[in-house]
């Protein structure tokens, strides 16, 4: 257990992540760090939960993820591991581990052992102060049961989930715009996996459900599945987002074409 | 053979290179991973050939490149590896290794075993499911020929090589503009290496080639010598591509001063 | 010493970072290498300076900093290591590590032996050309004496340090507007530790140095204590640079409330 990943909003500019990383290895001199993103829009906890339940199944069993997406760091919001079969997640007790708290065994414990901490914690940034040394400490291999205390209700994000309705059409929304601008949608793979499906996004129609970004033409709006598993919607070597529109949380439809 | 780095256009405010990372370290746990770039230009195959061909040679030798800037994702454009006697180069075959295919005893290889991929390959993600698991099976120790193919005709890009003409005159073009704004050229510096130069681009001309940013006033317009070895356009303690309104393949013309 | 921490102007899209990092791991195989910021302002020393003095403390003993910023490539300044008790500092004579200098023991040593750089130095890039090897060297385990040569008159930044004037009135500046738009002032904390605190900045008032970020209603305009020890200015889950127009060196007064 001695691979650790980072999530954070901090950016890159201002060396938090930095000194995140310096406490880790004072603490854990030889953990593997691998940075996840630290372009998390500010304290947006949704944003940071996806791209963590993305990750986090492709790496090696046993890995520690360190997410800090903290808008109540501070307040009486808790300090929390949570430990599946797979896995450890540190952070704040805010929905950002929803995802692997839905995972067979999974276990939730609060932080509330300060002899793991750094000997001064400020008000500001529990990422260096609390979430980093506990990082460390699952890293040199203390279990989870000596940093804390089982808890039964861990915050969840409630899943803006698609829906299914009657007459075969499927209410989505954007989850994830990315970098090139495509659009990854609430809507699993596994709903449109056969028949052939219309969709409507921003206005405009799209015929069927594409196989590749390849098999389309240059410029051209298409639906496929995503590398993650959802509907995906996308321009083909274009940017869906900018020429759509389109933000996160806006309206995707899919039905059965007849 | 235990060190890759890793060149895309990912970004990485996704989390899509640090699940590369995962695929490599669940293969390979002992790799060392160094990223060269994440912001190529959106699907920019010179850019990131142009990235890769400057900072290979300063890599121990037995370094593995893992690139994927890959518009041709889930086409039928080739997996490729290339081993040249100093290292491998791993991703899809569309020019990203045009400048390590020039070096002797260069080999291309199409990747036509699954065996070492991911169990299922996705249609948009090569670099997760082909390149990421290949790159850590390089680091592992296993050739190439037991990965894949040899084959002849890898693709290759045109470069858009300055050229010198009869009457000492050179034609070249801006081939990279870095974040300080300098605009690098695709001139050699061998050929400005005697005698003095006269230089023009964006309607301003440049008497001589100065040796350092240090040498010229602040604000001034000066040629130089890159640290790769071609001729830099900069403004000192500016920036050359704002104050000039430039951008890659503009031209730029040199000529030998009487 | 095989710890070592990187800090540049250099940006993270052109793959200089990633070349110091190849020429460093040629020398020094087994070094850990740790981004601190790749995104100073180009040429801005105070800023690096800034960053380099938040982050140091928080690495284990023996860590080396690298850092280049420096405008002054090419030209007479001088390439230096300054060593403390705790780490070792490697870049240009330029007042990158005026915090460093303050440190008791420290020592400076000008850079005056190339069997210790690459072959050939570049006139635009030194931290390939110098600073990468010599920091490899450190963390192969070489004395600074071995490297260079004590000076006694290394670059200092003057501070701008903030005042107290006699009537119990602080006058002092922002140094740093980080990623949330929060603004660390160079005003110490010890400074306003008793008493009750008034704040104005940018024609706004505020009343008291408030505990934590959570303690506040959300858009309120506070005063707190930063994570590195400083009077802070935010706006709660805001941005206050951007709310009050504010930039760094802009001015802070604070007074003793009656």
């Amino acid at each position: 257990m001695s691979l650790i990943t980072l999530t954070t909003d901090f950016g890159l500019a201002d060396g938090y992540v930095g000194i995140m990383k310096g406490v880790i290895l004072g603490i854990a001199p030889d953990a593997r760090l691998i940075d996840l993103s630290h372009d998390v829009m500010p304290q947006n906890i949704r944003q940071a939960a996806h791209i963590l339940a993305g990750a986090a199944p492709f790496f090696p069993a046993g890995a520690i993820h360190l997410a800090v997406v903290d808008p109540g760091v501070g307040s009486a919001r808790r300090p929390l591991v949570v430990s599946t079969p797979d896995a450890c997640f540190v952070g704040p007790d805010n929905g950002l581990f929803t995802f692997a708290l839905a995972a067979p065994g999974a276990q939730a414990w609060v932080l509330d052992r300060p002899q793991f901490w750094r000997p001064e914690v400020s008000h500001t940034f529990h990422g260096r102060d609390i979430f980093a040394p506990i990082a460390a400490h699952l890293a040199l291999g203390a279990p989870p049961h000596r940093l804390g205390t089982p808890i039964a209700d861990p915050v969840r994000l409630k899943p803006t989930r698609a829906e299914r309705l009657g007459n075969g059409t499927i209410h989505g929304h954007v989850s994830h715009v990315d970098r090139f601008g495509n659009l990854i949608t609430d809507i699993p793979a596994a709903w449109v996996a056969s028949g052939r499906w219309m969709c409507e996004i921003a206005g405009r129609q799209i015929d069927g459900i594409t196989a590749t970004y390849a098999e389309a033409a240059p410029g051209a709006l298409i639906a496929l599945i995503s590398s993650g598993g959802a509907v995906e919607i996308a321009v083909c070597n274009g940017n869906a987002a900018q020429q759509l529109g389109t933000r996160p949380d806006d309206p995707v439809r899919l039905w059965a074409a007849l």
